[in-house]
């Protein structure tokens, strides 16, 4: 049996109690509203019964008129006798079951539930699946997906693809294992999904219709129950490849009746269906540009049948020439995505969300904001994170990642207050600045598989949950979400098991910087895989990601003055702050600018002296969660204690094969020595 | 239909002529006499009579007494009238059969058949075939295997593993192909071949033992006609795997009995069977040291009953920790197979032969000589060329490799000459210092698949051709077998074509090394593939591969003063050259020493300018072929126009690449700009 993740069954038996429920609902009956009183008597095993006056926990629908149709209320109510009444309210069913679930980690984590009140900051807080119909996944750590595959498969084959199944049925029919994982997800606010690859080649195409979409919609029925919203990912070619029309040019009327048609078929199937998501004119998949047309007319060609039934086009912003020529010096990858979409600006429908990744490259542990957020003024805008570790270690080397996404929503954008109404943070101006707040968000790649324990790194699951509890409470600290999270999956850990654990997490993120790419250059990763170091790995590919290092410096000059010219897509401030080396962070100094090794930092180190001092200090505070991880032996289940030991051995090899090579790399560069003796391997 | 390679219509018509012909065969008939008399009338369409008085070209067997049972003879007699006779002579059908082919191409080349006797060098002329049991060959750039896969497949896939076939009939079962191809090699003399991959995975354990061996046995049959024994590369370990042993150990009684037993069974299925080739303790396969007995335990407890047969072990020398730390200075593989080796010398068993590839890497372009060769006085020897292009350009880019093969078995070991009469050349002491002269010679690495053309390049098959023909007459040039070749494949092709075909071919090798890894110092490739340029794609890894360029100088220090001491391993003369930075050749300069880049070559030029210099040359060098190949056009088939046309202009991309990454790497490690101001990418 899977993992119970946060859910375990302490954790829901310290709610349960000798609890007796009500869901007194004053509107009709919803899937959810149905699922909402099947989690009191599957889950908490406790008697429901109709009289809310028989009951101490009532959970109520639809007598509160908050703004938001998530909010809700939990309260306490002394009664005549010694007992306290528990309400839970909101104006939908939806609302009841989100706190129904706070409800039971503020037991957990011993906050108080006598009068708490919450609306989630961001309206879709989305999980998009790279899940393919093969059983893989793509840059998926924890084996195959468990929406396709065979029942019993579990390869772990990383980044490639499996050969094509001949079977019939790609799905792999777990839906216990799925609605599970609703309930998870449910359980921290989430309320959309994308079920397959933005990358949808194959028979991923044909997910949209019969008769695998008979098999999409039993899954979104499970979500249904759970208030999330199911999305496809869809080819943009579909209308030559299975409507057999000549062309997918998106001003063409015969293939606008065909997409209309499918999408009428869709909610024919799925009433409550989210809608598409789309990777288009992109590293290689199809797109209007092909016709001579723009994305604008790609979306909005989707988004008019699709609007018809609510649902929305999400659209993603992840466009750049992946043919570059490293030997070419006037493409800087960074500004693709501005370039490509700041022209368009107020030309999308108002169901189109533009989808954009939060740093200008791809989830490197160290980039800046795109400055594409905080620029588009009448865009719907969704901001797209990796759950899954691409480039933070695989779910192999621990990494708590809340603590980079929280400094990411929480940058200034510095857009004008007359938009913003005063807060230019990217988790105010998401909501804020989108047209249609209702399309607007954050999206988060899912980083489970069919291990048993969801993740692979049992401490990889606080990532999952930290997405979710981000998306709502986007006003939590790192340090609070993961509190919730021991708290609710290690509740028998005990005091000093606790302070280890939350140590070495809490650190993680910046361990894992320490030993990686220096200085925010990114990318010398091994290509393809991405996990491990290689510095040259992309130097002289066709990626657009290079570090330039030479004899006398590193780094990627991107000023306006001598480089790209990309710092001059920021909002005034900010582009000043980033176009003059000496108000650069450090931490970013190497994204921004080409210096030289004596280069001396705000810390007051030479750039070289740093890249060592860093590179010895992220090996050796591995060693440290060693350490600290045996400590924690016998105070949590012995599995997850062999789990993460097991991974932490293969981080410190990771962590010692960057050091070394880092060092060596640009020792050999550079001839200077080691400021304190330590060994460099010529 | 496959191409014909060498033995094109136009060539064997020339030759067949109105020839009658007679097969005057003094012994008993024989597989190869009975094919002999086949090619007659199969091949070359013309009658076969009984009496050799009604023919004019008499094949005699059994009346000669050469010292070689291959050896033949070709002489003309005038008869009475105005006829010219011609009598190809030898001990052996087989012998008579080379005669065949030898005046087919005497014929084509216009080389007189009035009077020419030829022995063959070296005693086994052998192809190895890593084919895999699943259709894919390792290291194979034609496509899939000729003898593994499914009837209508041909994949591309290179060097990865197909997925396992679940069918039970794992062979191809094209015999028609299968006897084209062996034509083919016996036309250059092969006289043995391999089967499958030395490394023996899945069910390619099981093609020793019936059902699989049954149908090795019908492939066998093919080849004996030709007088091709066939050989089959073993897992050691099949003792446990096969057999159900506890053990794999060569000295338990029961592995020895089981090995017996497998054995006889082969005989029995194949009367001519060749032996076995193993690799052992390399690479990760399984071998004797696992069970603490040494690789003379090994090989001795299988050639014991393949001796009792007349069968042979041939037992591979690439044996070196590919675990090794790029850290550990301490660690040279070159220095591997001399000291695994070495200790063993005259311990094997008499029909026990050492495989030794030639140079003491790995196929590298520019490579010195292993000095194993010619060290080891009394263990029979093969020397192993790899005529697949692994790293010569995967049969995209030309490269006919045979004037670096001449160069390498052309070698003066030093070997004292009271042991070996005086010529210590390579291509002598492989004969001279073998213990049984009959278990030594050539094996070549197979480059054929089921491409049309077989070799993905057509002017790839030159290099099999060559192969053949360097293992029969090793003081043959490069450019005679070039032209005999020529003559052969595009007899139609005309003076002019013939000369830019040899004039592209005869530089193509120093063209590629041109482009490449510079002045020995190998290995900067792709991983993995190794096609392309990465230069330190193998820099940090556990290969034992590493050039440790930084900003001052490039090279390995092989020296006994100062560095891994390999220049030892030689012979007293090649040491002293090669420890000595003054006398070490040029090109293997960096091989041998590290330098810095000012270093001043015998060429006058430094170090770094010389690689700018080759680096430009080499990838003009190709841009001269594609107008060279131009001119060809009209002059051969059209067919094999346009498939060489199409390679060069892949090989002019991959040697701008190489040219532009090499030149930009050392330009950014040493500062140093090229003297003639040509553009190098900062």
């Amino acid at each position: 049996m899977a993992d119970a993740m946060w859910l375990t069954g302490p954790v829901i038996r310290a709610a349960a109690g000798s609890h007796v429920f009500c869901v007194d609902n004053a509107t009709g009956e919803t899937p959810v509203s149905l699922r909402l009183r099947g989690e009191i008597v599957d889950v908490f095993g406790r008697p429901l019964v109709s009289d809310p006056a028989a009951a101490d926990v009532v959970l109520s629908i639809g007598r509160t008129s908050f703004d938001s149709d998530d909010a809700f209320r939990i309260r306490e109510e002394r009664g005549g006798g010694d007992g306290v009444r528990t309400f839970i309210e909101g104006n939908t069913a939806a609302a009841a079951l989100y706190g129904l679930y706070a409800w039971v980690r503020r037991i957990a984590a011993g906050q108080s539930c006598a009068d708490y009140e919450s609306a989630p900051q961001q309206s879709l807080r989305m999980i998009d699946h790279w899940d393919q119909v093969d059983g893989s996944v793509e840059r998926g750590y924890a084996g195959e997906s468990i929406f396709f595959g065979d029942l019993d498969s579990n390869e772990h084959i990383d980044y490639r693809y499996f050969p094509a199944r001949p079977g019939a049925d790609p799905f792999r029919g777990d839906m216990a294992r799925i609605e599970a994982y609703a309930r998870m997800l449910a359980s921290v606010g989430v309320n959309a999904l994308a079920l397959n690859n933005v990358n949808v080649r194959g028979r991923a195409a044909d997910l949209m219709v019969q008769p695998l979409l008979g098999r999409v919609a039993q899954i979104a029925r499970v979500f249904s129950g759970f208030g999330i919203k199911l999305f496809l990912a869809i080819n943009f070619a579909a209308p030559k490849k299975l409507g057999g029309l000549s062309t997918a040019d998106p001003l063409d009327p015969a293939v606008r009746a065909w997409w209309s048609d499918v999408i009428d078929g869709i909610y024919e199937a799925i009433p409550d269906f989210g809608g598409f998501l789309v990777k288009a004119d992109a590293e290689g998949e199809p797109g209007p540009m092909q016709y001579g047309r723009d994305h604008k007319d790609g979306a909005n060609m989707l988004a008019e049948p699709m609007g018809r039934h609510g649902g929305i086009v999400i659209w993603r912003a992840f466009v750049y020439n992946c043919k570059q020529d490293w030997r070419d010096r006037s493409t800087d990858r960074a500004k693709a995505a501005f370039e490509n979409f700041m022209p368009l600006d107020g030309q999308f429908a108002d169901n189109v969300v533009l989808q954009v990744k939060f740093g200008p490259m791809d989830f490197q542990v160290r980039e800046p904001l795109t400055p594409l957020i905080g620029a588009l003024e009448h865009t719907n805008l969704m901001v797209e994170f990796q759950i899954t570790a691409e480039y933070l270690g695989h779910q192999i080397d621990v990494n708590y990642v809340l603590p980079q996404w929280l400094s990411m929503t929480g940058f200034d954008t510095k857009a004008p207050a007359e938009l913003t109404g005063g807060d230019g943070r990217v988790r105010a101006i998401v909501p804020a600045l989108s047209p249609n707040p209702r399309c607007s968000g954050y999206a988060g790649v899912a980083n489970v598989g069919m291990d048993k324990n969801w993740t692979g790194n049992k401490l990889a699951q606080a990532n999952l949950y930290g997405f979710g509890r981000m998306c709502w409470d986007g006003e939590a600290t790192a340090e609070s979400i993961l509190d919730e999270w021991l708290a609710l999956t290690f509740p028998e850990a005990g005091e000093a098991a606790t302070k280890a654990i939350r140590g070495i997490m809490l650190t993680s993120n910046r361990t894992y910087e320490n030993y990686c790419a220096p200085l925010g250059v990114g990318f010398m990763v091994v290509p393809g895989v991405h996990y491990g170091v290689s510095v040259n790995g992309y130097e002289y590919d066709r990626w657009g990601t290079y570090h330039f290092a030479d004899r006398d410096g590193v780094g990627v000059d991107r000023t306006v003055a001598t480089g790209s010219g990309y710092t001059a897509q920021y909002r005034p401030d900010n582009a000043a702050m980033y176009e003059d080396v000496d108000t650069t962070p450090d931490e970013l100094l190497l994204f921004f600018h080409h210096v030289p090794y004596g280069h001396v930092l705000k810390s007051g180190k030479t750039v070289i002296q740093h890249i060592y001092d860093t590179h010895f200090a992220g090996a050796a505070a591995v060693d440290g969660y060693i350490e600290a991880w045996d400590s924690v032996r016998g105070s949590i289940g012995e599995a997850d204690w062999a789990n993460v030991a097991e991974r932490l051995q293969r981080q410190r090899e990771n962590a010692i094969a960057w050091r070394d090579q880092i060092n060596t790399y640009f020792y050999r560069m550079s001839g200077v020595p080691d400021e304190h003796g330590r060994t460099i391997y010529a």
